[in-house]
């Protein structure tokens, strides 16, 4: 059945919220929100675009849905925020099915319903062809308070929450496993269509708001990214914004373990992969082994001349920032 | 020359401005904007399609810019707010030449700087094919006084200000004149392109800023909204909120001049013709004839009963929200 706008709307007023931050929703020229006394506004935009960022005969639209949230949230927790309220502009073809939208809907409520963010608003248009998402956060900090990425000193240790390279791996993956079936070659990176249930799991991060702002309230990091390109392109940016150097240990570096394989992802993966989610961080202090039941790892150090560098069985070598961009012209 | 993504971060970092509401503008992973105490927040986010939107041969890129953010500013001027920050989510196709996102920037900064708004953030990515721009707008407005569609009464008058319909009889002259060219037709509708300079100044509204404010200021209007979708359509959102019905006067209409026309445009132009960026609103008591400059008209009245009605020549039809959707499917 092919989509109208007008169904569109109907289908995502049906699935607004109202109430915590939000006074007025949809149904206005703007959606209203309210902001707590002494709190400053974060805003964060981030586009979803089919055969970009996602491939319908790859990703289930659930999948797509919460990735699409997942990219806004992880920017609030990168400043140590509350999530206020949720925006999202969707352009879809005609040709797209209703189901496609439903699930993808679904699967962004999902995840938007376990950080109590409401649907505010937005924006619905008929696409040319194929599907666009535009998710906006709106989430707010105590004043004065938000983590900046500026704010890495020579001498602080380098952190990073969870495991990195699962997005990116199942990804190689993916592409690999469609080559080896075109061309007839099996390969033992190949990986069955539709996805099973724990790289299902891998490709749906939780946004890690809660470090973030366990993170802010205890002072404990100077700066604060979330790793959305990669490693080595977020850490990149960090010290770029600080103006600092930085030093990396490889064997430090915590990579995830895919499902049924025998060894964690590959350190190019962690490296270089993006779309982990998880938070890149740096302190003067101490910082606890686990925050909010999430490990945490010290994987380096800000040094204070520019440049990052990576150290491997006691010598050191250039790292370039080498992320997402990088990562797929090799393909 | 083919435009990568970096190169359109940097382009948009260059333009884009800190300052007034704006603590950290782009370069961050949210923008960080400053409310006044005792104000909420305001957010609109808005669609601009190539082939949807707008059309690169008919359309000049600094134009498109324009349009961009008066779609969001007008979202605005219609709750009676104050724009803090504009935020833009482009995505271009590698073929799209960088002089076409210069210009489009350009246009979008002139009226960004002409009402103080910064542009602080957004997100950039490679599209598949074609232009998608997305405009995010954030206000704010004093706890409570947002100006909502809901409040329209029985007895209210029914104002717009300005003149209706240019946009749109701009629109069909220019699908008109290229059927004409390809089909070697002569009609007097004829559009040179490129536009000349006076149709081009129609075709780049002034968000209705200091009006909606100045309304919500004298606590005047009762309801209001921006004509984005056409009279028609607007009115029966308005309507629809404030569950309520409408009459309108046809001979009322303000209806738009071309520049070289000798008569305004037809009536199905200024009912539902769309993107004229004015403002619609329902008052109880008296309303000046200018306000902030333009004109305000007395177009018709709030009924009880709910349905449209338009009165012309002492006869009444009912009037159906006949809008853009409507008006595009004659086409």
């Amino acid at each position: 059945m092919p989509l109208s706008e007008r169904k569109l709307i109907e289908q995502i007023r049906r699935v607004a919220a109202k109430g915590g931050s939000v006074v007025t929703g949809i149904g206005d020229d703007c959606a209203v929100l309210s902001v707590p006394a002494g709190h400053e506004i974060l805003v964060t935009t981030d586009f979803s675009i089919e055969n970009v960022h996602f491939r319908r005969d790859w990703h289930p639209p659930a999948l797509v849905g919460w990735r699409c949230l997942t990219r806004g949230l992880s920017d609030i927790a990168a400043m140590g925020g509350e999530p206020r309220a949720a925006f999202l502009s969707l352009a879809v073809a005609e040709d797209v099915p209703q189901k496609w939208v439903s699930d993808f809907l679904k699967g962004l409520l999902t995840l938007a319903r376990k950080f109590k963010v409401p649907l505010a608003g937005g924006d619905t248009a008929q696409s040319v062809s194929g599907i666009q998402a535009d998710i906006i956060v709106v989430g707010s900090v105590p004043k004065g308070k938000a983590i900046l990425r500026s704010g890495a000193k020579p001498g602080d240790q380098i952190y990073v929450t969870g495991s990195l390279g699962a997005s990116s791996a199942i990804l190689r993956k993916l592409e690999l496993s469609t080559r080896s079936r075109s061309k007839f070659v099996s390969l033992p990176l190949f990986l069955p269509l539709p996805l099973p249930p724990e790289i299902l799991r891998q490709l749906r991060p939780l946004p890690r708001l809660a470090i973030g702002q366990w993170l802010r309230q205890h002072r404990v990091a100077s700066a604060m990214i979330d790793l959305s390109d990669g490693l080595s392109t977020d850490l990149d940016h960090l010290c770029e914004e600080s103006r600092v150097g930085a030093e990396l240990i490889a064997e430090a570096i915590p990579r995830a373990w895919l499902g049924a394989d025998k060894a964690p992802v590959a350190m190019e993966f962690a490296l270089h992969g993006g779309d982990d989610y998880e938070l890149l961080f740096t302190a003067a202090g101490s910082v606890p082994a686990k925050v909010a039941g999430v490990k945490v790892t010290r994987i380096g150090h800000i040094i204070k001349s520019r440049g990052m560098h990576l150290r491997s069985n006691g010598s050191s070598k250039p790292l370039k920032a080498g992320g997402w961009e990088h990562f797929k012209k090799k393909e």
